[in-house]
């Protein structure tokens, strides 16, 4: 815990006073790895809700006051993909990899004037963050900001994944490799869409009463079976699931998750961000035979366009988000949090800012 | 060239005197290929008309003196995936890999008692061939043998990529590597559908006129490029093609066609069958940034659903097929054929068999 200098917000920026945020995967992947070293000290973080605290010149959209949810990509509204209305790859706003804002690849924060580093241009773990006002989007203030917030990355990726990617059909068969906050929330959107099988895959069992809640049917512990987890999903499929989905975060799942789906015309969805082994393989009879591999960043959903009518959605309790908050803590225990998330001890950690006002 | 003994057609199999074979890139990699030692002696060729001379027990669709194409997959029209209507998958007549007949897992073939092994079950490098009714078309006896047959594989394996798998749009880019049948075919495919540019990618440059007959608007050669080839096919393409097919065999150039199509929506059909190394592989951010891969098995087509649809396009010339020929020769040439196909100094070869009757 340090103190760091937030510098007001540039052209089209926002500042935002953080109230709450969850830890997603992603963060403790990115603040593990070796790959950037030149980019600590940084500021993690980027499943938030929070409040407009002051407006960059140029920003209509937002006034002080408002609530907002941030978000790892953008939306400019007028680039090719933005237009094409078929892509959530913004190309002004994009994945933010050099951890500083979009508009002039600097940092606003600061410790005695030295860069402190942003992650995807949000970096909640601050009681403020500066962010594009193209990253955040305008929220109703009579939503739980400490619930909402999971709408930003994780529930969304889910939900995004089984709904707009591989676009779930009613009575099919659906295998999900990871039962987290992400795969949790494609087990929600495929029951949702009339999924007649869903099979939860995660070696850790308390998933298995856990899965239920979010509509798995089936749970496979592969760490009690005898024969590779692809036979057992092909036996209770007859033959292989319609869709399959890799939420672990392991390349060498997307094998395993082809092989579980059925030649001819199933489809695998990737989503997870692996912790090693960036190279995905397979056997190319697994695709020449039908199969499609596909994948899936947040879930396909704009987050300017589409976003609100997920939280819509919550409002109107069509989705269950809250059941993914396994823990509420204090900013000030933050690194218990991340702790959990490291022992796979947890779904959700929010993160409930202080307070104050400064 | 050795005699050998064809046994008459079993239950539901028709006995076929061979019109035209051509000759498949395919025949030639598993006829090189170490991976199945004791399948040898083996007849290869799949690609083939003929008329039928005999039909076995219970066949009712076929009669003697039938025109018929073979196909190396069948359509039983009955079981899960046939009556699926959107896999040509079929579980009781795919893909025959153990060089025998899928009815009795016997030869048809002999040499004093001793079996020859058939390919795809069909075995086209021979005067007669014993398929499985299933496995075969009936065509009008108007259309020319030595030129459909080019329908029973390569031809339709391309049109199939550009139309069933990939769809390509209206006013797309599309890149195709390799230029040979298939790729020449899939060029077709998606000139046919309006696509805006079509770029063809081979480091034969006899392929840049071949090309522009086929519908290429724009040709690389990799081999006379100083940087790499999707960098220039996102250039042509304002940030990459929309749809890109691998028609190589080469599992490595799969990752690069994922490269050289859009994030965001692109499209990457791979339809080769590798002459080495089995694993595609790609960095996982290329699919998460919502690139799509999928294998393309005969373009889709379910044989004898669709490609009496295909023959009757030829017909009434909406599509080409004659200028894929680029050599026809006797049966007596056919291992010069063969080391045609070896050199990459031809499309397809037509083999005329004898027309004397026994």
């Amino acid at each position: 815990m340090e103190d760091v200098e937030v510098a007001p917000p540039g052209p089209l920026e926002i500042r935002v006073k953080v109230v709450s945020t969850s830890i997603c995967r992603s963060d403790v992947t990115q603040w593990q790895s070796t790959a950037q070293p030149d980019l600590f000290p940084r500021i993690f973080g980027h499943e938030a809700s929070g409040v407009v605290e002051s407006v960059g010149e140029g920003v209509t959209e937002f006034q002080v006051g408002d609530h907002a949810l941030t978000v790892f990509i953008g939306e400019c509204m007028s680039c090719k993909h933005c237009v094409s209305g078929k892509s959530n790859m913004c190309q002004t706003l994009g994945l933010e990899r050099k951890g500083v804002m979009h508009s002039d690849q600097t940092t606003r924060f600061s410790i005695g004037g030295k860069p402190v580093y942003h992650y995807c241009a949000v970096s909640s773990f601050s009681e403020y963050a500066v962010v594009h006002s193209g990253c955040a989007v305008k929220v109703s203030p009579t939503m739980p900001m400490d619930r909402i917030c999971l709408l930003s990355c994780g529930a969304s990726a889910g939900l995004g994944a089984a709904w707009n990617v591989a676009d779930v059909s009613k009575g099919s068969s659906v295998v999900i490799f990871g039962l987290g906050t992400v795969g949790l929330s494609v087990a929600q959107g495929a029951k949702l869409r009339g999924a007649s099988k869903i099979i939860g895959v995660d070696t850790n069992p308390d998933k298995q009463e856990k899965g239920k809640a979010f509509g798995v049917t089936d749970f496979i512990n592969p760490a009690e079976l005898n024969e590779p987890v692809q036979q057992v999903v092909k036996w209770l499929t007859d033959g292989g699931a319609d869709y399959s989905f890799e939420c672990v975060g392991d390349t060498g799942v997307v094998s395993t998750a082809l092989q579980s789906c059925s030649d001819g015309w199933g489809l695998t969805v990737t989503l997870g961000v692996p912790k090693a082994k960036p190279e995905v393989s397979a056997h190319y009879g697994l695709l020449l035979s039908g199969r499609t591999l596909k994948g899936s960043l947040f879930g396909g959903w704009r987050p300017k366009s589409d976003i609100p009518l997920l939280v819509e959605k919550y409002a109107n309790k069509e989705i269950q988000v809250d059941g993914l908050v396994t823990h509420d803590m204090p900013f000030s225990d933050i690194n218990k949090a991340l702790e959990l998330m490291l022992q796979n001890r947890c779904l959700r950690c929010v993160i409930h800012m202080p307070k104050r006002q400064d």
